[in-house]
């Protein structure tokens, strides 16, 4: 029965039989292109087929998803691309336990992304929310409600992220992003070290790599949201919008509550990595 | 792209752009019928809208819902029917904040529902894997991936089912089901808590209301698998099975190894329940 029409289950289309809709059993990418060129496009395989393992999905060719994300980058013909893809487990009548000979389902998305200028060079405000996601969130899986409930919670407040904090008091990471504090004093880059509560964020290794030429060293470690409201800068990685600076936490402005300088210098040094052809 | 053809977005059929599928942004129910009857329906849609308004859909007209699982019901015309169902926040083009004037999907299943009358009387085995959930499991959601993991990890061992142990080192419940443990000698049914760490199952509260026609009391605390092992019957709750009794845990004997009395004796009083057109 989809909405009021009832009709025979063979005649379902295979999405609604779908273990990534009963279960949210599949695991995702998002990866973007830059002028024509696939950016970082190893490192989103390699994290994708760590997942699909970590999920237990072992059958997939990895080559095979290669081509297909090469060729639909290829013939969407846009040379900004937001490329979304996912694996399910496959589809088959409602079970937890999936039958043994299963295949899994593929699916693409490409469409246009745009730069957002207005929130590199404003900045953006986020909110801090309890972070009530489950113990593999080094796992890029389908199970986001956690993540949307947050995001929806913080969305009136004015916030465009929700910062997530565990119970330990400790930020872990944006809904859906990488989170970092600049001590503009100590040039320290601050950011959680990995671990199963944080997803090994592919922006936060390209922030990584760049740190050192903005004049920052990299500092890995967990702080608190006041920990977070005393530091000179704050900032958002992720793969959509790479650094997007934040402004106000919490309601309060971040530093003098303006883009700080050396989060800018961050976003130039990154831009010059993407031009370079790099990552 | 859905496997390896790629088609315009516009074609899509709207479950490829479902929330639930990107997301697992939905919440569930699993309720059954017996010789023709819906069975606790008015506390599985109570449930259902509690699970609704925490994840934050506020437009949903139970009323509707009710016509839909009655209607549904009726038209399959099975007598020991199993109906599944869920909404989801709706389809739209992948974002975590969804649009404001999107409208919900439902979906159901009906399938026959047989009697599992070899686990009724030999029991089942279990083994424990980590409860890798969210914070949240008093919402019955569609981010079951966790569940799905732990049912998988435990097959290999002979398990039918999980046993979920949280961090704390203590029984949650099953992958998908309540876990009841009895106390023999003081006649104690021992059951975990409501809280949000366990599903607050609708068969486990139909249990609770037998139970003392078994000449059990119930207690309601957290135990440990040891504490488990040491007890002299163990049991799982679940809606399609009604009470499943445990013969082995993590590889050992529960008791005797066979089906105790008093698991005996609740499963009677349960089926003298149903009979009774109670619940």
């Amino acid at each position: 029965m989809i909405d009021d029409r009832m009709l025979p289950v063979a005649e379902l289309d295979k999405a609604y039989l779908d273990r990534g809709l009963y279960f949210g059993d599949g695991v995702y990418e998002v990866l973007r292109s830059y002028d024509g060129r696939l950016f970082a496009l190893d490192e989103h395989l390699a994290r994708f087929e760590r997942s699909l393992k970590d999920i237990l999905i072992f059958d997939v060719d990895m080559a095979d998803i290669r081509r297909r994300v090469e060729g639909a980058f290829a013939a969407c013909g846009l040379a900004n691309a937001k490329l979304y893809f996912h694996i399910t487990r496959g589809s088959e009548p409602r079970n937890h336990l999936p039958r043994p000979d299963l295949e899994v389902n593929f699916f693409l998305t490409a469409e246009a992304l745009g730069e957002d200028v207005k929130a590199k060079t404003q900045g953006v405000a986020v909110w801090t929310h309890p972070d009530w996601r489950w113990k593999r969130c080094d796992i890029k899986s389908l199970n986001l409600l956690a993540n949307v409930m947050a995001r929806i919670a913080v969305q009136p407040k004015g916030a465009s992220e929700a910062i997530l904090v565990n119970e330990a008091g400790q930020i872990t990471e944006g809904a859906g992003s990488a989170f970092f504090a600049i001590d503009g004093k100590e040039k320290a880059l601050i950011t959680r070290p990995l671990g199963p509560e944080i997803l090994p964020s592919i922006t936060r290794a390209m922030v990584a790599k760049v740190a050192g030429n903005a004049g920052l060293t990299m500092v890995e470690r967990a702080i608190s949201p006041a920990e977070a409201l005393a530091c000179d800068e704050l900032f958002l990685a992720v793969t959509t919008k790479d650094i997007v600076p934040i402004t106000r936490f919490d309601g309060q402005p971040v530093g003098r509550g303006a883009v700080g300088p050396l989060c800018e210098a961050l976003i130039r040094e990154f831009a010059a990595f993407v031009r370079a052809g790099r990552g």
